[in-house]
């Protein structure tokens, strides 16, 4: 069963800075590389009631792709390098058909 | 611009319930009467990062048309009657484009 995976956050650094749009920039080419991630997309979370600003959210066909993604060389560097130093905070959430 | 409105929540029902399926069933009734919503959908939230079980989705033309159905009736009268005793806890994002 396909899994629309998305995470929700906000990042360390001001709002329109070259610096949240080097983030989001280097995040697409870093995961689209990824086997397995399809129709990528980023958002901005614009309720006043999150205080999140911005949302990536990408399908796997199934879970065993979803986990080549998690443990894949590419996504593990990236959490290491960019995602620890540079989000202030961030909430999971994946999606399935009912 | 579209606005993507959603809300990821639990149920006070158990899982599984008859209550529940009556719960998703009567909202998505309610919710896809009222004008300017559009791509209405339900999804099962099942990343154990969150205990929230359950997603509604729904697509507005614009902030107007966002406004319009948060002050139509039906959705008024749906949240009193519905949401407030029967969710248990809930999360509202609402996504645009970048």
């Amino acid at each position: 069963m396909p899994i629309r995976h998305t995470v929700v956050f906000r990042l360390v650094h001001p709002a329109g800075s070259a610096a949240e749009r080097e983030f989001l920039a280097d995040a697409e080419a870093a995961l689209t590389s990824i086997p397995g991630v399809e129709e990528f997309g980023i958002s901005r979370q614009v309720s006043p009631k999150s205080d999140l600003a911005y949302q990536f959210a990408m399908t796997f066909a199934d879970q065993r792709a979803y986990q080549a993604y998690n443990d894949h060389p590419a996504h593990v560097s990236f959490v290491a390098d960019r995602w620890v130093p540079e989000v202030a905070a961030f909430q999971e959430y994946d999606f399935t058909e009912v």
